[in-house]
């Protein structure tokens, strides 16, 4: 089948995929297509099951059409509510959100879960699941405007600026009896505020450092790292990543089901930014890893109307 | 009853007392007995369930003599066949050993478990039960002659010399399909060694760090915290620290009844290193931090016989 991309999602991990350093996955070679999870719409099918006009969660990555047999496509039908959510709340980000939080993070009923990129895609559901599990919840964020989004609007206790002078005190008097939970998607200077706040038993899902990703030496913790096994021994704290599809696919349906629910019961909220036009997507992609975007990022690369 | 003092446990958490740096426990005041495990012999006994003549083991600490009410204190017998040893492999070490392992470390037949102060009464323990979990084990030890040890009495498939200035190649030649699980009880120039081999969903469980306990910057971690979280990140790493009576305490009897079972079927092998006479307890604990003994540190502080 022929796919017509219709959003294009942007998300941090794509900055290990432009990089030969060893990870998880091998690097986009030159000249490649660029990976990255598209929603698009069927132009035409000979495949069982996809229809023209249909929508498709796809991994067409970085182009404006996609050839397809199906392998791996996740049909969303001829008139999904909101197609693009699949990429974020309903799709990967959200699906890294809960399995971290839940399966590893464990919230427990009054603990304090901290949070940062506390407005982006995953952050933005971490906290709510953890309100919905009845947790303290501080996020931080990149300035007032998110922060004021992730109290008013997504119903954090507190949410701090990152870029505070006085970030650590602020974290100490915003989280009065330590932090359960500290769900990691950032690194450098936040796990440094953090880490002195842990409580005994403390669990740190690792999902992301997305403060190191461009190698900057001022974004890096100052913590040594005898000092942090020091923290992680006298404290019992479990440290754990996890990449989302390898460690969790199996439990992606059950996820979309749960998801989906919390979701049209207007228990959890949802924010993107779209970017028009597939021109665009590179700068807006460093700008995602300055924070420069306000909630999910996604490129819309063609109109969602049928051709 | 009293307690008079047989055999007084020299371990390493015992530096972690020695300092006001909070921990898990606070240190030991200035003019009070300083703590430690000891199996001692009752004198005069008003307690019932403890007759003149019984072994226990007990929290007596650094004393000739002790008054007890009976709490915490385990009744061994009037004619337990090693005393001493549940100070080691029968007691709060060989516990250690086996949780750690066991419900952290989670080894599976055929993976690789690297585990350092290979001789020591933790390491030797955990190496022996990954052996009998059919996994390959490397061990890393001071010297020539614990090395050997570890080889042809302890039945590990390898030992290296943390001395040796080529211990990183060394480490990667004897672990071909990389690192399972590093108990850690040392950290250091070894965790440092440790972390390029980990293999994708290694587990860590972090037992003590022994190579910092003093203090030395030469035998801390040389890795960043932002490397060791990436490779956490990258390879699915669980890193847990734990405390062994916090965190285990109820299985306690489970454990007991297993490693007993191991011990009499000459399954698990235990090597002792006794010093007669409470005065040398200093020198030998500061040794202990040095890794001068071989096997499992003991004080004898007094006579085996009844009085």
């Amino acid at each position: 089948m022929l796919l017509r991309t219709v959003y294009l999602s942007l998300d941090p991990y794509m900055r290990g995929r432009m990089s030969d350093a060893p990870s998880y996955a091998p690097p986009v070679g030159v000249g490649e297509v660029m990976v990255g999870a598209t929603v698009s719409r069927v132009e035409i099918s000979n495949v069982p099951g996809f229809a023209v006009g249909d929508w498709v969660l796809s991994q067409s990555g970085w182009q404006e059409f996609a050839i397809s047999e199906g392998k791996g496509v996740l049909n969303l039908g001829a008139h999904p509510a909101k197609p693009s959510y699949a990429l974020g709340v309903l799709g990967m980000p959200g699906f890294t959100a809960y399995m971290g939080l839940l399966d590893i993070g464990q919230p427990k009923p009054g603990e304090t879960v901290v949070v940062a990129a506390a407005t982006g895609a995953v952050g933005s559901v971490v906290g709510q699941i953890a309100k919905l599990k009845e947790c303290r919840v501080v996020g931080i964020a990149g300035g007032v405007e998110k922060c004021r989004y992730a109290m008013e609007e997504l119903g954090f206790d507190a949410c701090l600026d990152h870029r505070s002078p006085k970030l650590k005190d602020e974290l100490a008097a915003a989280c009065p009896k330590g932090i359960d939970v500290y769900y990691e998607n950032v690194g450098g200077m936040i796990f440094d505020a953090v880490l002195p706040l842990l409580n005994a038993r403390a669990r740190i899902p690792v999902c992301g450092l997305i403060a190191t990703y461009n190698g900057d030496p001022a974004a890096e913790s100052k913590c040594r790292t005898s000092q942090v096994m020091s923290v992680v021994l006298k404290k019992r704290i479990r440290v754990q990543g996890f990449i989302i599809f390898d460690d969790y696919g199996p439990h992606f349906g059950e996820f979309r089901k749960q998801m989906t629910e919390w979701f049209e019961a207007g228990k959890i909220k949802y924010r993107e930014d779209i970017v028009s036009g597939f021109e665009n997507a590179p700068e807006a992609f460093m700008g995602l890893l300055k924070g420069k975007n306000f909630g999910k990022l996604v490129v819309q690369v063609s109109s969602e109307a049928g051709t």
